[in-house]
């Protein structure tokens, strides 16, 4: 009677322990336990002594994924989008994990309800992993955590990981220079945020999704677009940035989409895009872990009492700024 | 006659020469000469070798200015607000600089030619300072320069410096953080933008700016915020965010506006908040300087022989990201 107590309790609380070893959970991650997944991503977004040694195991088991930026502003139908990007792709075989860093998307909880419903379509589905990163209070590290989650995703044996931002502020856009192929959704009423987001969306946009393509004021858009890309640089071994007409509730135009992604995909390779866009997001990558590794010194040096009178003296214009960065750093 | 031509041709080309001595010219940028200020904040935003010398210079000479931060969604009629303040503060004898750094601001030109126009209104006032700032390609050195160009404008006396925002966006509203008193304008169309804000937006507003309030669905997005302000925690001596209806267009509103934010850089000043803001902006800069340092000597070394074998060998997974950092630190 003891005996099968033991048993149950035993089989109740220990389903899979999910291990802490860094070592032990990255295997039990990539073994495609969903579980150590959410424990390792969680580790990596949350930072602490671990991050550095489970990012070291990480790297050398990626480079196999396929990392799609996906932005636009609120109701250009991102989300539709994605979902129908994931049953496509999910048609196919392949492994789709979802980032989701905007905070109006209904995969970080920021749209309505009925939105999040309809994604829970994939939610039995082992093959789709959705995940939201928290932007409060981040700053810049959030584009450093969102490259490393990537990383743990790519290793974890994802095909497809897609990244969605808001698509409006430049963390947001700096975000997005992770992702091999960026596709920039709008409707024909985001003219507006088309305004807004101009400055930084040339250069990150490969190709545009002009969703709700049945309305009439599309053709309008559509020739914004089609002018606008016209006016970028190109040469005949230059991308040209491809327009695509999607109405993505009724799933028309999204295995168009795919193809033209699929052809991005080959051009960057073939060109040598894909290694110079790698070697960039490892040089950014290697900058952000000095840049955070100073902040946090920085954080402890200014919470002592030699760094509080350091900012006082600031404070009463003693000193000035610059004087007093580098008396913090020690070079004076 | 050889005089005179010589006399007429000297006024011609030199009506005042601006120095490129630091001192001198932050002497004449003080005293209130637009060319001299106008280059000084040029060299401060386009940084270079003097931009150290000049902050170091500026600093003890600022303290003055109140800086006042003001963001929302394109279209909420920001600039027809800060259109109207300056007119008013104008009335009370006031200098007023204004930055923008905002891409859809018509200050910045990214709106429309009517507003451009509209602007003209102040052009002719020598104690008002308009400037943009571009927001391409700064990343996380945009809010740098900002601070250090509001530092500028308060070392020329400048009574109230008004910085303007898109307010979407970490890196914007990263910006505000140096205004003592931030309002967000809203209008009652703006709920999708409330959404995607509404992470960044409490903890940035000082105040609530209902624009347009005269629109029939004004009244839902005043409950809406009533609610948001409400659900905020607070005691008997935190600042409780007010709500202010205005329709800017035809200045109703505006000088309750005014008396608003009056009250609370009174409360401000009274609660000791002032002094602890204006320390967590100087600790800021201080750490800004230091990463803008830091970014700047690795850009060198990644152009290096070693810096460019060092992120091959990252990209041919011999060395995993934190590996290469700390090499390229020296601390491996």
């Amino acid at each position: 009677m003891v005996c099968l107590f033991r048993a149950v309790w035993g089989l109740m609380n220990s389903p899979v322990i999910i291990p802490s070893d860094p070592k032990e959970l990255i295997d039990l991650a990539c073994s495609g336990n969903r579980a150590a997944l959410a424990r390792l991503i969680s580790k990596i977004e949350h930072r602490n002594q671990d991050t550095e040694k489970l990012v070291e195991l990480l790297y050398p088991l990626t480079g196999n994924a396929q990392v799609w930026g996906i932005t636009g502003p609120p109701g250009a139908g991102k989300s539709t989008t994605v979902d129908r990007l994931i049953t496509h792709l999910r048609a196919q075989g392949k492994k789709v994990a979802v980032v989701a860093v905007d905070p109006s998307s209904p995969f970080s909880g920021g749209a309505i309800l009925g939105d999040r419903i309809r994604m829970q379509e994939h939610s039995g589905d082992n093959d789709v992993y959705i995940r939201s990163l928290g932007t409060r209070g981040r700053h810049g590290g959030l584009s450093h955590s969102t490259k490393e989650v990537v990383l743990a995703m790519d290793a974890a044996k994802f095909d497809i990981i897609l990244v969605e931002t808001a698509g409006v502020g430049q963390t947001e856009l700096d975000i997005l220079k992770l992702a091999q192929t960026v596709m920039v959704i709008l409707v024909p009423e985001s003219g507006d945020s088309i305004q807004m987001m101009k400055a930084g969306l040339m250069e990150i946009a490969d190709l545009f999704v002009l969703n709700k393509a049945d309305r009439p004021e599309a053709d309008k858009l559509m020739r914004e677009l089609t002018m606008m890309v016209g006016l970028n640089d190109h040469d005949e071994h230059s991308w040209m940035i491809p327009v695509c007409k999607t109405e993505a509730n009724r799933d028309v135009g999204v295995q168009e989409l795919l193809q033209v992604v699929a052809s991005h995909q080959e051009w960057l390779k073939k060109s040598g895009k894909l290694e110079e866009k790698t070697k960039d997001f490892l040089k950014e990558e290697v900058v952000d872990i000095l840049v955070a590794e100073l902040k946090k010194s920085l954080d402890s040096i200014l919470k002592t009492d030699g760094g509080k009178e350091l900012l006082d003296q600031l404070y009463r214009k003693e000193i000035a700024p610059y004087q007093a960065a580098h008396l913090l750093a020690g070079r004076d």
